[in-house]
Formats: structure tokens, C-alpha cells, sequence
């Protein structure tokens, strides 16, 4: 009788085992909240032929017939604009610089605004040292935007995730102020 | 004699739990299956100066001397195009749009044809609502080439995977249907 | 007396189970070392108007009024640059390549010589087949220069890393030679 008693509550820690073991099956779970947020601000200054001294960007590349001084017909699809933007933490441009986001927007629509970005934050300050990289269609007449953060590196090493982009504000076809939600699922 | 045999069986147990702990390290296993699988067209009609109302993308940049409307030779090494092509589930391009794929090529060889790929497909179905991005290398002329899923967004959040693009049908240096086999390995 | 013996030993294993399932959470761990590493070297010979033979590279982009035969002034600020370089596994421009870099690099700033990468390693040789995707700002006068590793395929099928990026040398602005040490923390 003692025997089976001691096998009874042996076997029971056995199915326990089975039930724990398949619920720890090494596979990635879908993690909702981000390991890590940040959210930042970067100011878009386009060269107009006028503006080189406080310029951030210039169109480099436009469709056959276009010049390179005014973004060009039909939602300025075909150009091409380098930049090199300062980051703030707060929506004043004239706060001291957190880091630069380098990189590239193509406008890739004849029938509405919309640009693809290549680009990278590298950030320098004393809370964030290392970059993120971005990937991703911008339609810009949508309130909010979902990019992809493709990876990083420093502190930001082996980054994964999701940026929402908005646009902050506007002025004219010059200033362009976008606020930047970064969501990381992924930190080593 | 009873304490012994439920102490054997216990040890055993311990046993059993010390190997089931070694082979539940969270390590990430090789997963040989897709998670989810898309086939989708996408339609490129590039302009020559004459096709304005139907092309869908166009050359931004070429090398000194080389014009924007015509391919530069050499394989159109230097050449930059900018695309925003509508997606399709089968291969007419004439179906209705299940979204755009939205982003630029780059001939990159002297030698032979290939391009260097940056883009991203935006779907917008009632199957699919998101995003996903692309890089790689494109030899256009194997019958099959593997490029990176680097990111995704919506319902392919955090994507990441392998696309195999096959050229399905060309028209001249206007017209390039490309058939896309997407595997993605990394599901949240 | 026995009964309480066994249920004593199992109570034991019982808590043992707690703990260990508690440290078997499917949570990714920081992984320090790389699961593959590679040295490889790369070669641009920017074109310059007058070695269209052995040039690996062109400039294909510049802003309104630079001309696409000089790099630009203010660091370069605004050129695009279209290369397929040859990859060998020592510094030796002249060793048989393992492989083409092929992509592209900007130079996306004004004050300082620096460059935003996207580019792909398309390797070809007895060791490894497949390409690895790169993308990432170069600060060109630093030392190293971390960039992010965002995609692979082949036999580097969705891999993931760091690559660290040395200038190795350089002859005025025509010959550029680039050492590469990439680490993948990913392999699959």
C-alpha cells in the first residue's frame, strides 16, 4: 500500500512533467509589449537652391526632364533625397541634437504622396550610443506610418521591431518635422 | 523496502527531468517549414518617354553621360529605378491589385544583368493588411533568385524570411512580370 | 512512515520542477559569441572619367549643378554611388574573388565624410554560397563602423549580425579597400 502511495504521487509529477514539458517547447511566443521604446523626433530641411546654409537634405536624383532644385510633377514621384537630419528629443529644432538620421526617401507614387525609406539613427548621447536602421513605405497622408526596424547596433545590437512615423509638422514643401515611436521586440 | 522503491522511482524521475531539461534550452531550433507562405505578381512597366499614362516606374539616375530614358548600356550598370507596381495574385496584370510594391532597383554589374533590390510590398486586401520589406542581390538572369525578407509590418509584424523571385514574362526592356514565392520563417 | 518518505522525496522533485521550469522560459538570451564569423576584404575603384576598364563602381546621383564624373564637395554631401566590387579573403585586389559586394553607398553628410551602406554579398566559392545583406551609416574617418546585418541566404539563410567595417586602404579617391569582420548571431 505504501509502495503504490509513493507511486501515485510519483506518477502524478509525471504528467505534471509532460504538461510542463510541452508548454516549455523552445518556440517564440508572440511578445506584445516591447523590451525597449523610444520615442524621438528628426527635422527634414530640403535644399531649394536658396536654403544651403540650414539645408539637412537635397534631391539628388529625378526622372529624365526634372531638375534637382524643386521636387518634381506628380507627387514628385521618381526623386531621390539624401539626408542627414538632426535628432531631438522633444519637436524643437533647436534642441541639442540626440544623434543624426542618415539615409534616403524615394517618392514612389504617381497618384498620391508616398516615399520609401532607407535610413539609419546613429544616436550619441549620454542615455543611447549605438544605431537603428529603417526600412519601409511611408504613404504620407496617413496620420500614423508602421516601419521596420531591421537592426542595429551598440546598444541597440541585433534590433528588431516596429516604428510608427507621424508627421509633426510642415512647412511649406522645406520643413518637414517627423515624430518617431520605436518599438523593439527584440533586445540582446 | 517500500521507502526504497519509491525513492528508485523518483530518482528516476530526477533523471528523466535532468534530460528533459538539457533538451529544453531555450536555443532557437532550425525550423525547415515556413510559417506562412504568399505567392504573389508584381508588374513592372518602366517608362521610355512614350509610356507616361501606364508606366509604373521609372530611372532616376544613371551615370555621367548616360540619359534617364533609355537603359544605359553595359548591362545598364549605374542605372537607379524607382517602382511603384501593383501586386496580383495571379499572373494578369490586369486583376485587381491586392496592393503595391513600392521601392527601387539598381543595375549594379558591368558584366552581366543584375540589380540590387530595395523595397517593400504594401498589401491591402481582405486576406492581408501590412508590410513587408526586401533587400538583396537580383542576377536577373537565373531562372531563380533568393532574396532577404528583412521586416515586416501589421499582420506580418517583425516578419522575417527568404523570397524567391522568378522573371515570368518580359516585354522588350519595358514590361518585367516577376513572380514572388515568400517564406516566412519568423511568425508572431 | 515509507508513505511519508516518498511523498517527502517527490515534494523535493516537485520544487525542483518549479525552479527549473521557471529558468526554462522560451525567452531569448544574450548570446556573446558569434555562431559564424567571417574576414572578408572588398575593393572599389570609383570611376573618374578616365579608368572605365577596371572601375568597379560609378557615381549615379548628385545634387542640381555637381556633375556625376568629381565626387561632389561638402564631404560628398548628396552622391550616390553604385558599386560591384569584387570580395577576396585577404587584401590582395588581385586574389581570385569569393564573391561581388554589389549595392549602393550616399554620402549623407555635409560637415564630416560619412556614408549610409546598403549593399548585399553575394558569395560564390567552394566555403559558402549565398549573400548576406548589409545596412548601416559609415562614419568613413572612424576606425571601425558597425553596420547591421539584416538578412541572408543560402548558407546564410536569415542571418542576423553585426559587421564591423575598417578602411584597410585607400588611394585618393579612386581605390578603396574595406575589411570586413562579420559576426551572425543567428545561424540556422
Amino acid at each position: 500500500m505504501m509502495r503504490t502511495g509513493g507511486l501515485i504521487t510519483c506518477i502524478l509529477f509525471f504528467f505534471l512533467y509532460l504538461s510542463g514539458a510541452s508548454a516549455m517547447r523552445p518556440v517564440m511566443k508572440k511578445r506584445r509589449e516591447p523590451c525597449k521604446r523610444l520615442e524621438l523626433f528628426f527635422h527634414d530641411i530640403v535644399y531649394n537652391g536658396k536654403n544651403a546654409e540650414n539645408a539637412t537634405s537635397t534631391i539628388v536624383a529625378a526622372p529624365e526632364g526634372a531638375n534637382r532644385t524643386i521636387l518634381a510633377g506628380q507627387n514628385h514621384f521618381g526623386n531621390v533625397v539624401v539626408f542627414d537630419d538632426p535628432i531631438t528629443l522633444d519637436n524643437n529644432l533647436h534642441s541639442t541634437p540626440v544623434g543624426r538620421a542618415q539615409g534616403m526617401y524615394i517618392y514612389d507614387r504617381k497618384d498620391t504622396f508616398c516615399s520609401w525609406l532607407g535610413f539609419t539613427f546613429a544616436l550619441n548621447s549620454t542615455e543611447h550610443q549605438g544605431t537603428l536602421s529603417f526600412i519601409g513605405a511611408d504613404p504620407l497622408l496617413n496620420k500614423t506610418r508602421d516601419i521596420s526596424v531591421v537592426g542595429g547596433t551598440g546598444d541597440f545590437s541585433l534590433a528588431k521591431g516596429i516604428a510608427t512615423i507621424m508627421t509633426d509638422a510642415y512647412e511649406g514643401e522645406v520643413y518637414f518635422r517627423l515624430h518617431v515611436d520605436i518599438k523593439l521586440y527584440e533586445c540582446w
